[in-house]
């Protein structure tokens, strides 16, 4: 995979810009579990996934975790090199949800140019309003809606996501998704189990009844 | 007050992309309580704030409501020209919370203009960061926080705002700000009061103990 395809404002930078920007990169391969990114502190540089799975994700205080959005295939994440904006004052953790192969951009190679590039710059706009778009459908998830409906669209999207109902994953991950506790979790599956709608055994939630979870997520 | 003055890269606009902006300008006032802006589709121009107060807000589908953030003399409003990236994909409302005077910038004028200056495209990048900035903060309050912290948090803050420790709001208000029912807001603020860290009278919160307080939001 060719990171001039991919990289979505390539043509709109110049053969300085272009070459400055491959002369930076470096690739990188990270085994499923890892902890790519940690918290402000650490400037680690722009992600762009060739191929895998990140986990965007904060913690609390007492190791509590919510995750805010997943990178996929071409994907780029920002927020691994905050940075390159003072204004960005939160810290957020990036973990590899598959095995993943990726070019990482320096922090100080991508806010160099994009002080330069008006193009690089407004896309940077873009990339950041998506992920805000992200946070903000969250923010009206975890005001608005009560958890059995949260379950409900996290079982469906990861079952989308992984092409198959029988999801290897474990209670305490769900609820580090969904930011609630194991028990919570544990509690609402088994009512999910006693309605039909899935079936519980060790380490797999298998999805019996798409459709009425679907009616139920609404 | 001068548009020139306050407007943070206008000297790094050139003589004609100041004169644009400049030619689009309109300057607005909104009493108290007016709602200037509701939702994605109603893409209404940036605002700059001269004087005054606005707050920025979410709405469910049953009419509660959470503050994002506050805007105060000078701050900029992107969120209400959302039409200006296609990746702005939430609805806010924002209504002013004082009498107001300030600028509207138009959407089309704004997004021109950022299209070619690479100052003007960076320094969006920093605005819409810092408010990303304040939704992750709300975000860690509403997922780790008690309420009991939030409302003690909330009455010290509007307390610094308004520059007085008897605070003319309404428990519905309060509410309001902190995405939950009147009702709970009630009895919150009766345990605050047999605590004596307020007094309630009709249609006012004063804050008795601010030490407490501040302790207690810890």
């Amino acid at each position: 995979m060719n990171f001039q395809e991919i990289f979505p404002v390539w043509a709109k930078l110049n053969r300085t810009q272009q070459q400055r920007l491959l002369a930076g990169l470096s690739e990188r391969r990270v085994e499923r579990g890892a902890v790519l990114h940690n918290g402000q502190a650490d400037c680690t540089g722009l992600f762009v996934v060739q191929s895998g799975q990140l986990r965007a994700y904060i913690l609390s205080d007492e190791g509590r975790e919510i995750t805010l959005y997943r990178l996929f295939d071409r994907d780029i994440c920002l927020f691994s090199a905050s940075c390159i904006m003072r204004s960005i004052q939160f810290d957020i953790a990036i973990e590899a949800e598959k095995d993943t192969t990726l070019w990482v951009i320096p922090a100080e190679t991508y806010r160099e140019l994009m002080a330069e590039s008006a193009p690089l710059s407004n896309f940077t706009n873009e990339l950041m309003a998506g992920r805000f778009s992200d946070v903000m459908w969250l923010m009206e998830q975890v005001m608005w809606k009560s958890l059995d409906k949260r379950v409900a669209a996290f079982l469906l999207e990861e079952s989308a996501i992984e092409g198959t109902s029988a999801l290897h994953i474990t209670h305490e991950a769900i609820a580090n998704h969904l930011g609630t506790h194991r028990e919570v979790i544990t509690r609402m599956l088994r009512y999910f189990q006693s309605e039909g709608l899935v079936k519980l055994s060790r380490g797999v939630v298998t999805l019996l009844d798409e459709a009425k979870l679907r009616a139920l997520q609404a």
